[in-house]
């Protein structure tokens, strides 16, 4: 795998200088074509062993390109910030919108790596974590990402003479620290784990492109011919994603379905309903002042039948809570920003820090509801959607993040009778648009769909709720009881969730 | 995620019997369509809890269906045969050609969640299993087949009342081992593993289907009904797979690469050649009768330019051998059954058991050479092929194989030397043809698919040797020495690998 870099690449100056400029025009110019194009972005990943010429080539890049649209981001240590969100946040909030550049100097890789390196925690998490990396390129490609991941590389003997050069220079000798020495020492080690991760993770969409890092001018060179010939034939050949054929569904035989096994005939008188409130605000209030709902977070979201109380129930909610812990998303169309990214950006970057609550009035879940019955996006993106979804939540479940979802269900007649009320009350005329009128033409599409999320998405780490709420006491009580059963739940498993746990 | 089949789901016998007769002819004339067509597999998984009816539905579905075209595999406990080889041979024996069904009553999943189950190897382990799965079950749908995976479920109580009942029955009591009350016991922990697997490889083009398992007529109707509908849907809509955008690779920016750094100058003469011959030929038949050689196997391939002596090679391995421990395939272009199956499957079923050595005559590679360079697949095809020959090439190796690869290269020049010299004797005229001729115009995409070929294939776990091969004694050593090595290296790091590792 190594082989083709260890043969001793090299080019000289004046090829060096024959080649440079045009290609440093070039890459300016496709850079400017991504940029008006604008219909993906470009990840670049560089890594490698040490002195291999990784932050030359990213500084080169840096000064060669417009610095406007091209971002890098070196990625030590996560900050505080960081460490209280997933994993993967601090990678997804650095993703470049389409039409830009993101270089991540140290990645998705770079943990897991060393853990394997220094820890000695085995294969197998060391391959979990390339799998979850696979998952997370696959995603990124499949929602058009143009992914380019650079390994630099220098034999044992290369690195070696490479450190003890630079050490030998007044001018560079800062460069080498003990921890590159500390890295040599493990140069077996390193790469043979490398080689294990590049294998794992060397996909059709997104291989690993390997460069010889030994030679200032050959390394340049390669790396910045390597990413505008990507660009440019991506610009020119746009991809034509996957087609996927019908999904095999499991056809209603009997008619029955998980939303008609709800009796939303249930009901609370409203004395009952007021007490109940009172209490069980008072104990999700308690909750968060729990000492051990510090190492959490709590994430809650309302999808529904129009008009099927979600707002109502989120106030009764957010009235048992500190307004500075807590924060509430509504969810609508992308905003430009957002629609430059991949769909799950917009709730990634609304993930809470530990002992915070956020609520998501509306959700991801848009993509296999409303953009799977209206066709907003193809099959073939909604099809995969539940997978990417499940990866995500199991990915903030994996960090102590408490996650609720509830499902507002109410009938058809309800929903005409609150529909007709609304257009009556001055004050929640708009509450009812014409969007909700054609929504409703669509009940049973919508009703199968939400049928397939239950089936699909319903999972041990993060269940739905079905909440009957044709009478909204009812329903309110019942997500506030959930709520408040499920945050218990986790805060009784104890212990901090600060290591992230599989 | 099993909600929908805990509802109570099912139907009386007069729908019954409305519905299984029409179901029943469809069924038939969709498997003859099938069969017609005859361009993809369909494989149809059988999973679940003990008394949801796995059993009675693929006996019924064998029943209604043609049983010329389908084959039901009942995957119990391995073989002799199979314990011989890496955990998957098993399965790909099994796999449906183009046109045909098979049923897998138990699967790839069967062992690792059985395993996850009693022996509590963490979730770690089995996340590795399900991700074999992912990647064989997208071989498998990339390659054009047709998957369906069901899931038969019973909730605990009624999985209780079932058992009981057929306990209680003199008729059926033979069908309850204790096998199945001690799954019952283990219910929570194996739903709850089963959710963990379902979750994470429920994707879009092989999602599972989820099926209450409770009455007998609901889930015939409800299983038959889905393969009738997904064999019906695929053959009305071929699926369209994606297009990838050119590779981006290295550009060979100093027109350095791997095959010109060997040289082919090195030679040997004829009677150090004879000396080392026997000598080596002596060590490799002392290794294979080595008491630890009976826990592996030797597969060694051969690929390499026209003429550069890969036969001559191999006899100079197997004259060392007994014939009955060896065995040579020598791979032309696929036979009319291999080629209604995945590429990889006809290099599977050469597989060799513990103790014997399999010596291919060019091998899988070709996808990527012959086939990449002739553009007998297309582009997206040998993309993907480096990841799922480094898929299969880990299973060879995690089984104790000893996996050794050469390329034999010789110069252009040495090259059109052989190919006259061949025209001239009388009995090597058949050795060459026009085709050899025409490879050998595009001498340099070849070369470059060699160089793409190493730096995406040879892996630590299974290198590639390069063999300067333009002095037939010299490269004859060469191969003997690598072989004789490998081995060694292999039976000096010892124990039985006759567990699976990873």
């Amino acid at each position: 795998m190594f082989e083709s870099a260890e043969l001793g690449h090299k080019i000289d100056k004046a090829t060096w200088k024959k080649l440079s400029l045009p290609l440093r025009e070039s890459l300016l110019n496709v850079q400017y074509d991504l940029m008006q194009d604008r219909s993906f972005p470009v990840v670049i990943l560089i890594g490698g062993v040490d002195g291999a010429g990784r932050s030359e080539v990213v500084n080169l890049l840096n000064e060669w390109m417009d610095p406007r649209f091209i971002q890098t981001h070196g990625m030590g240590e996560p900050t505080d910030e960081e460490k209280e969100r997933p994993r993967m946040w601090r990678f997804w909030r650095a993703l470049p919108a389409k039409g830009h550049i993101s270089i991540f100097f140290g990645s998705w890789y770079t943990q897991p790596i060393l853990r394997r390196v220094y820890r000695d925690n085995g294969n197998a998490e060391l391959d979990q974590h390339m799998e979850d990396a696979v998952r997370f390129e696959r995603m990124l490609t499949d929602e058009g990402g143009l992914i380019l991941k650079f390994w630099m590389h220098l034999s044992k003997k290369k690195q070696k003479l490479r450190l003890t050069a630079l050490e030998k220079d007044p001018k560079t000798r800062w460069r080498v620290s003990d921890r590159d020495w500390q890295h040599y020492r493990l140069y077996d080690k390193f790469v043979q784990i490398c080689e294990r991760s590049i294998r794992h993770t060397s996909t059709a969409d997104a291989p690993w492109l390997i460069v010889e890092g030994e030679d200032e001018y050959y390394r340049s060179i390669t790396v910045a011919e390597t990413i505008l010939q990507a660009i440019r034939h991506r610009l020119a050949n746009p991809p034509k994603p996957a087609e996927i054929s019908a999904p095999p569904l499991i056809p209603a035989i009997d008619k029955l379905h998980i939303l008609k096994s709800l009796d939303l005939t249930q009901k609370l008188g409203k004395k009952a309903y007021e007490k109940q409130l009172e209490e069980l605000q008072g104990r999700l209030n308690l909750l968060t002042r729990h000492a051990k709902y510090a190492n959490h977070a709590v994430v809650a979201l309302f999808e529904g039948n129009d008009a099927a109380g979600k707002g109502s129930s989120i106030r009764r909610i957010t009235q048992a809570l500190d307004a500075r812990f807590y924060h509430v998303a509504p969810i609508a169309a992308p905003t430009e920003e957002e629609r430059a990214q991949p769909y799950l950006w917009r709730f990634w970057r609304h993930l809470p820090k530990r002992a915070r609550m956020q609520i998501f009035d509306r959700s991801w879940y848009g993509r296999v509801l409303v953009e799977r019955v209206e066709g907003f996006c193809s099959q073939s993106d909604w099809m995969r959607a539940y997978s990417e979804i499940n990866d995500f939540e199991e990915q903030m479940t994996r960090h102590g993040i408490v996650l609720v979802k509830f499902w507002l269900s109410i009938s058809k007649d309800e929903q005409l009778a609150r529909f007709k009320a609304r257009e009556q009350t001055p004050f929640k005329r708009f509450k009812i648009t014409d969007e909700d009128w054609r929504n409703r033409e669509k009940w049973d599409q919508y009703e199968q769909a939400v049928c397939d999320l239950v089936d699909r998405t319903s999972t041990e780490i993060a269940p739905w709720t079905l909440v009957e709420a044709n009478d909204k006491y009812f329903a309110r009580i019942k997500v506030l009881k959930t709520l408040c059963e499920r945050i218990e739940a986790t805060l009784k498993q104890g212990g901090p969730a600060s290591k992230s746990k599989r």
